[in-house]
């Protein structure tokens, strides 16, 4: 089923986020060897992530992670990746992470660890969406549109399906609420639970301003728009599996002068409410 | 109209929010003259702006804010805050403050600012609710309920209105939606930008937390529910005035094992988003 590019994607994706640890605190985050011009957001929390976790005491998971994209680095070349130590408690670890590339900052991220816990329980119902296996990869529904940017075809190391059309199809028709949900799955797997963690940060940037640019009928092109993270906060629900789909339901509640915020909610197939996500953006126009 | 406790509690609260600078990047926060055993997290959050504003270049604003609350300090001491300038680029700054009471840290917050600029805009509608005039103020509505929490009163240096009823009150009723809504103005006035943030800041944490317990048929008090606040974030989308009308709209998506997520946008009574902030608390019950 898988192609043989998609898999080595995703084994090669896991390789990157198990960064090599060089110091007690300092970690090297290798590049992905398929190049974007500039590093990817979602590789660069998911390293972020990776390497804090690899700091804190067994039994610590991630909580909560809130992200600065700072200035913009290469893509084909290395990150150095400090953790510092911000404080330990009885149960409770948090950290804070700087990805740079010699003396450019490209991320800054604050992350809390703790231990699992019982208590109280509830959780918004998963919107009504068709079954990931009724609709086709981002790639499929946009073969026909050469100036798209797809680079989530079924070669990478995630399956995106867009439960609308994608934005640059959907410019054209009758849809223009601030809100997208796509299903998307890992083309490959893992039982590690901290990697689990990280590869649900790398998918939860993979289209997260879709719905700020849906009101407007703009999609990410040179003939459209044009946008890049400011920030990016997750909230860790419950262990995910990527190797299952997963529904990441997104919309944008506010965009002002430009600056589009999108909130998400990543659900499993059986109604899970794995991981929020919000996500500050900045997209301008680049229609003439 | 206000009482002359009210004028005093605001106007103490806007020289707490001139932090005194003791060397370019350290400041000192004063304690407020009410003990409330352990400090507010919101005017931890508001302290931390405060500083952090006054460390970017003029025209310079606030974007938005990640803050986690660490350790537990005490109300009625100051607060040393040290900002680190995180990076400088050409129109936008990044700033991390640390509040800490001797070697206890309290707070870390990491803050981005910008330039005003122009562009795309969109936002989600206000939603429904009576005028803050035809409500009555929380000390007012709670006045029967002696083991209530009840520090918003009348006297305080905001005026806080329930859309629906306190959680205390609620509790025995039939609203057990995980939503809720309050009407704020401060007990005062300002015309500085800057200074209606931090205003802005500390009214975002008066009751973020309500919405995770209202499901629950839970209110904070000694017979109820105990919890603190864990994170808090927020986005700034337009110039705010404290001395208006603000509604906080404030729902819960998810509580999993006591860790429960609150997200909130604010209007202005003319219907613009001013504000979207997102709160992860720890809640517990504590009935027998």
């Amino acid at each position: 089923m898988l192609s043989k590019q998609a898999v080595a994607a995703f084994d090669e994706l896991c390789e990157i986020l198990r960064p090599v640890r060089l110091t007690g605190n300092t970690f090297r985050g290798e590049p992905p060897s398929v190049e974007w011009g500039v590093p990817f957001g979602g590789l660069l929390v998911a390293q972020a992530l990776a390497a804090a976790s690899a700091t804190v005491p067994e039994g610590l998971w991630i909580r909560s992670l809130h992200a600065y994209f700072i200035e913009v680095g290469r893509a084909d070349q290395a990150v150095d990746i400090h953790v510092d130590h911000v404080h330990d408690g009885r149960s409770t670890s948090w950290r804070s992470a700087k990805l740079q590339q010699n003396d450019r900052l490209l991320l800054k991220a604050d992350m809390m660890f703790s231990r699992d816990s019982t208590g109280l329980h509830h959780q918004d119902p998963m919107p009504a969406a068709p079954s990931p296996e009724d609709l086709v990869n981002v790639g499929l529904a946009l073969e026909s549109h050469d100036d798209a940017f797809r680079p989530w075809n079924a070669d990478s190391p995630f399956d995106l399906r867009y439960v609308a059309d994608p934005p640059r199809i959907a410019a054209a028709s009758s849809n223009h609420s601030a809100s997208s949900a796509v299903w998307f799955k890992a083309n490959g797997t893992s039982d590690d639970r901290a990697l689990n963690a990280a590869l649900l940060a790398y998918a939860s940037d993979m289209c997260m301003l879709d719905s700020c640019l849906r009101p407007h009928r703009l999609w990410f092109g040179p003939t459209s728009a044009s946008g890049f993270s400011l920030d990016h906060s997750m909230w860790f629900h419950a262990p995910a599996r990527i190797d299952e789909w997963i529904l990441h339901d997104q919309r944008s509640p506010v965009m002002e002068n430009g600056r589009g915020l999108a909130l998400g909610r990543m659900f499993t197939q059986s109604g899970e409410l794995l991981c929020s996500v919000a996500q500050l953006g900045s997209i301008r126009t680049t229609r003439p």
